[in-house]
């Protein structure tokens, strides 16, 4: 007979050694939860009951406006890009904290989506309380249930992501993209504005994901490596453009939160406008270069950064040459539809912010200043 | 008879050691020039032909989208802000990159603002004709007359700022600044969403900011010394809320450019959600704490960054008390209203990284790897 040596902790890690790491495995799972009952391929349907309820409002809608906090921002900046892409609504994503306070124009014509993991984050609650008060129609899109922003919000979509305790979110920020891509798709199909063909072609895609990602996550060891050669950095630049320069935002902002790296995002075009000054042999540069419409402006950024002796980490498409002639390092995601790359980018940079914090010794699940949800203002 | 020893960029630089602390100083008169013709403060009116000629379109826009590049994304943001306050039209502002690739939702019902010193930023002129192309009005800002952006936009507005030599630019920020602010007032006015007796106050008080800055720019021996104490730091973030959550931006982007520091700007609520990671006693938090509506707010932030044990120098307004002993290092600048407080915080903010660069031998009006105006896309 062995003695059981686990702790209760160890057994919730599930063999993981730390519940971000078992949580970005999870993400594959948990994207298949978030699509349950929504995501209908064979039938060639969407059914999203807080959408098809109030089909009417979002479609009339001026404007959509997202607010949110943190992780949850970067959703909705990728969202931004997938609504105006898919369903030709304009969009606009603010701070939550600087909405509140900044008496802005929102009207009963505008409808409002609050993103948050916890739906307790205090700015994002204000938020939407502001909206209701000058008529609009506010959509939530949280993870937990019966949460504050799920009861405040007139209708919602839950990610359900299942519980996330690492306080780096991870698994919430995919599963939320997920959610709103899938109202993107909806909406897109019920206003006209997608073929039926790319409609159909799309829910094939968005369905293959959490294959894409089980097999991304072999990359790990190759990360490793990397993070190995990089983990003593003081600084660090993340590029992207498009639908992945929110993805940019957020690699640098997992960075920051767990290995306390000041690392930064930008849209990689805004480079020569000031950031590249920092750049020298020092400087370590993560530039997102999949397969996309700005392939050859990401090139010639790359090969900018290059020329000032900065360090590339890539990531890029199977199968790419180009990128992989200039950069330090590549990383290889499967091949995706551009607008859903954001959910396959952002695995390599949720693990390399993962292994150079264990390799500095931070307490990766809990990082020094920083809560799970912000229910201070 | 005595030679004279100074070659023709000593008497352009005109006693300065360098065009940007010449530039700086400058910013009182280029904002009297920026009036010239259109404050007419005795008569209670801006004059601004491009506006008035535009005023219908102007008026019904749905939307008003701004699009720019670097610090003239920054003088957008600034003026979203302004221009939901004063003229209640909805702002989005976007990087002019991003918006051009995007295939964003754009039509003859809205107006694009196009911002940009040169008037020849590559993807500024791009997103001119994007928008050109979907049927929006095109208004311009630019300071080089004659400019290409000047030629391509159906209407504008000159800063008439003077040249502007050193690379990191300051005054054709605040007099891009000025003009949208003189332009919201004038369209506030005309659509009745300001009283008169506002407007008459916010006459007198954008009149009086060239006089304000004057005096400011006493700081400089201060902040000179506070750029001594900290010129060696690797990081450092800005942090500022409602309309100076921009010049947080901005201040950041000045001591990256021409100091090679890698300092971030965050909207100060926002710090919570991740940054607050980075802070301990090694790390320099410049925070805009001027008197405002998120005074208490931002006052609570510097609280928490005191408690671990950040290092922090505030912007305040003269007379503070409260901020004053909780920071390191407070600098101080005349009451102003809120909406033109960015004329005024980013003037120490530009003196601190021109010190901190002069400090460690960088060269300050041509800092490496940038270009004065980005021409290439």
């Amino acid at each position: 007979i062995h003695e059981l040596k686990l702790n209760l902790e160890q057994i919730e890690k599930g063999g993981y050694d730390h519940f971000m790491l078992k949580e970005i495995h999870e993400q594959p799972r948990a994207i298949i939860d978030t699509f349950r009952g929504r995501l209908l391929r064979s039938e060639g349907i969407i059914k999203m009951s807080g959408v098809e309820d109030n089909m009417k409002k979002l479609l009339n809608a001026d404007r959509i406006i997202i607010a949110a906090c943190g992780t949850s921002w970067h959703a909705g900046l990728v969202a931004e890009y997938i609504f105006e892409e898919f369903a030709r609504i304009p969009v606009e994503v603010e701070y939550a904290s600087e909405f509140r306070y900044r008496n802005p124009v929102i009207s009963e014509k505008d409808v409002l989506i609050a993103i948050s993991q916890s739906g307790e984050t205090a700015d994002t609650l204000a938020a939407i309380k502001l909206a209701k008060s000058k008529g609009a129609f506010v959509f939530g899109v949280c993870n937990v249930v019966g949460s504050s922003i799920a009861r405040e919000t007139d209708a919602g979509a839950y990610t359900h992501a299942g519980p996330e305790i690492g306080v780096a979110s991870t698994k919430a920020f995919t599963t939320q993209i997920t959610v709103l891509a899938l109202m993107a798709l909806r909406l897109a199909r019920a206003k006209g504005t997608m073929s039926s063909s790319k409609y159909r072609l799309y829910l094939q895609e968005i369905e293959l994901i959490p294959a894409k990602i089980e097999r991304l996550l072999k990359v790990d060891e190759k990360v490793k490596e990397i993070a190995e050669i990089y983990q003593h950095v003081p600084n660090c630049l993340y590029l992207g453009r498009g639908f992945n320069f929110p993805v940019a935002l957020e690699g640098a902002l997992k960075l920051k939160e767990i290995s306390y790296i000041h690392a930064e995002g930008y849209p990689a075009a805004e480079m020569k406008h000031g950031p590249i000054a920092l750049i020298d042999e020092n400087m370590p540069v993560i530039v997102i270069a999949t397969d996309s419409e700005h392939y050859e402006k990401i090139v010639s950024n790359i090969q900018e950064i290059k020329s000032r002796k900065g360090k590339i980490i890539a990531i890029v498409t199977e199968g790419d040459h180009v990128v992989k002639n200039l950069a330090d390092h590549v990383i290889e995601i499967p091949y995706v539809e551009e607008a859903f790359s954001p959910l396959l980018t952002t695995i390599p940079l949720q693990l390399l912010s993962y292994h150079i914090a264990v390799m500095r010794g931070c307490n990766v699940d809990q990082p020094r200043n920083l809560a799970k949800s912000v229910t201070v203002e």
